[in-house]
């Protein structure tokens, strides 16, 4: 943003955002830059943008078959992302973390500094990374932290997010919200199970406790299977990833599998397109019911849920109008999320962000040639 | 409060809050009275306290069979409420209005400052009187406002809500969150249909668009009967008045109806046991299915779920946790109303107080004897 323009926006007076802003600069988190001439109202203000190269978070991603580490640059670039050899709901929270460790060394040797290292979980977390329950993975009551520490240097903060959560913030900030007027945005993600995130207000709303949206166990179909969470006929269980493998008669449980359904679908494989409808169809009433309550902005379909989108928007559409009080009569804007796969490492980075943001001056970077300890 | 408290809280200096309270007082908004004396600190602090008598608000209730208009003075109190002679669901917008205002005149003929109006409808509506849509009555796309200006001084603001929102205002600041910590609160209404209110951070959150928590619209039984909403097992065809009534094998459709099987319950009539067993069965689901997409720190029964919370709060917990992720191992905090029928109504006087009090020196009260005009 053109300096000019932060001076306009915060209401401060030029010298004081010249201040702040070399302060910034100081500290590695901005660069300024020449600005482009606006044709006629003489030299261009300099443009203040964040220095990604500086500043750089850990981000880390931890699902039910796969688990990510990734560098990304103050204002949510993902440098690089490696994926760890373990599939955390079978290996279990050590074997994870040593995989992830192992993983990172390759990743962090390239020279930049670190502020901190976010972690995205599938599952009830809180900021300081007490796991209160995973369903889909089996893990339960862990000081995730403590895990962390092991392999970190001491001085690095770790935060803790729910993934969906995560990817909310990212799509918000980084992903469909960035350049539309999205305050209120409902994100739906999709691995192998559901997840959501709200925000509101243009900031995280996760609930009491922490633990709102877990959208994927609305009960959608009482008379439906068995769920991981010990309830029956949630929304995962009829349109995550092995709902949708179980309607297109698929035995592989991969993500490769759910690509697979979704590719044969839009070339006309009639078995994918019906499992893809079938899906589409809950996928829709849920999200009606969900609208019901949360009344968002913005539903924004994450992980493979865009794709499902991308084949049977109007499908979604109908089966949540008909759902929606006065459903015809309302604004219901059901998009794909663009971040794709990336949403909840970008997310978990912007947790460390905010965190250094918030007091840049305490900024304490760990140069990557100490990451892991 | 008393005046010393009044400094310590908002940090301002002494002679400040003297003036601030003194302008007050000079509006006619609060009253300083002389404090208890604490033992051993000297002269005690003037106790600041609203002026109930000098700001008053007419307050109105639209529900399906019943309206109800009221006084209500600064602090919640309502003085005096009298039910209109209509059926709103029955006789429409204009006959309820003449009724509202027929009703109004033994009301309002007692000498007290009026400074606006609250309405408490039972559907979708914006603040300025926008009626989107109510489904169990059969109203919608209505200029509420011009009905109330016909009847009432144009001076006087106008001010509109969803019944199930303002009655989540009203148990938050007058009713179980008086005294309590209680910042995130789902307030669950129930006079025909079902509605819910959500307080977060101490505030009314009503979503993107003003219809967030239409809970009694979540679809709990998708096999079930159809709903006025023209969806099909809401969770009020499940626990709303007529659903109690017909588990009950009861006739009547009146609120008596209700209170009757309610009583009947707790003299151990069999089958109004069961009517109430089974209705709690549902009211917990729903209320499982909404903590998992909300997470609130308290969920408030109100109306007549008060009268079943009694009756089955084990019946209500149990299937609720049974639904909710990781529900066993989670707080999870139901109780029951305190307002009773007043919530919805207490709840619209303070949309009214909201406003006078972001600009009390703005005040325009006008004297009882003009309204209505």
């Amino acid at each position: 943003m053109p300096r000019a323009e932060i001076t306009e926006n915060t209401g401060l007076n030029k010298s004081t955002v010249l201040s702040l802003v070399d302060e910034l600069a100081h500290h590695g988190l901005v660069t300024e830059q020449q600005g482009a001439s606006n044709g006629n109202r003489g030299r261009p203000s300099p443009v203040v943008a964040p220095n990604p190269h500086r500043v750089v978070a850990i981000a880390t991603e931890i699902s039910v078959a796969h688990a990510r580490i990734a560098t990304v640059g103050l204002g949510g670039r993902v440098f690089e992302s490696v994926e760890a050899d373990v599939h955390p709901a079978i290996d279990g929270p050590e074997a994870t973390t040593r995989a992830l460790g192992e993983a990172s060394i390759s990743l962090l040797a390239k020279g930049a500094a670190v502020v901190g290292a976010g972690t995205a979980i599938h599952g009830l977390v809180t900021i300081d990374g007490q796991l209160v329950d995973c369903p889909n993975m089996g893990w339960s009551s862990l000081e995730l932290a403590s895990y962390g520490q092991a392999v970190l240097p001491r001085e690095l903060p770790l935060l803790f997010g729910n993934d969906a959560d995560l990817g909310a913030l990212a799509e918000h900030r980084r992903g469909i919200g960035r350049n539309v007027d999205a305050p209120d945005l409902l994100y739906l993600s999709a691995e192998i199970g559901i997840g959501g995130g709200l925000i509101r207000g243009g900031e995280r709303e996760s609930g009491r406790h922490g633990h709102a949206t877990e959208v994927g166990h609305l009960v959608v179909n009482p008379a439906g299977t068995a769920c991981a969470c010990g309830s029956r006929g949630c929304l995962e269980t009829e349109v995550g990833a092995l709902a949708l493998l179980r309607k297109a008669r698929r035995t592989s449980s991969n993500r490769r599998g759910v690509e697979g359904v979704l590719e044969d679908a839009q070339f006309g494989h009639k078995q994918a397109r019906a499992a893809v409808a079938d899906a589409a169809g809950w996928l829709g009433f849920g999200i009606g019911n969900i609208v019901n309550i949360l009344d968002p902005g913005l539903v924004v379909c994450g992980g493979f849920l865009a794709g499902i989108h991308q084949l049977a928007a109007d499908e979604i559409e109908y089966a949540a109008r008909a759902v929606i009080v006065a459903g015809n009569r309302r604004p219901l804007h059901i998009v794909p999320a663009v971040l794709g796969g990336d949403a909840a490492l970008v997310g978990a980075a912007e947790l460390v962000f905010d965190h250094v943001l918030s007091d840049p001056a305490a900024l304490v970077p760990v140069p990557s040639s100490r990451v892991p300890a």
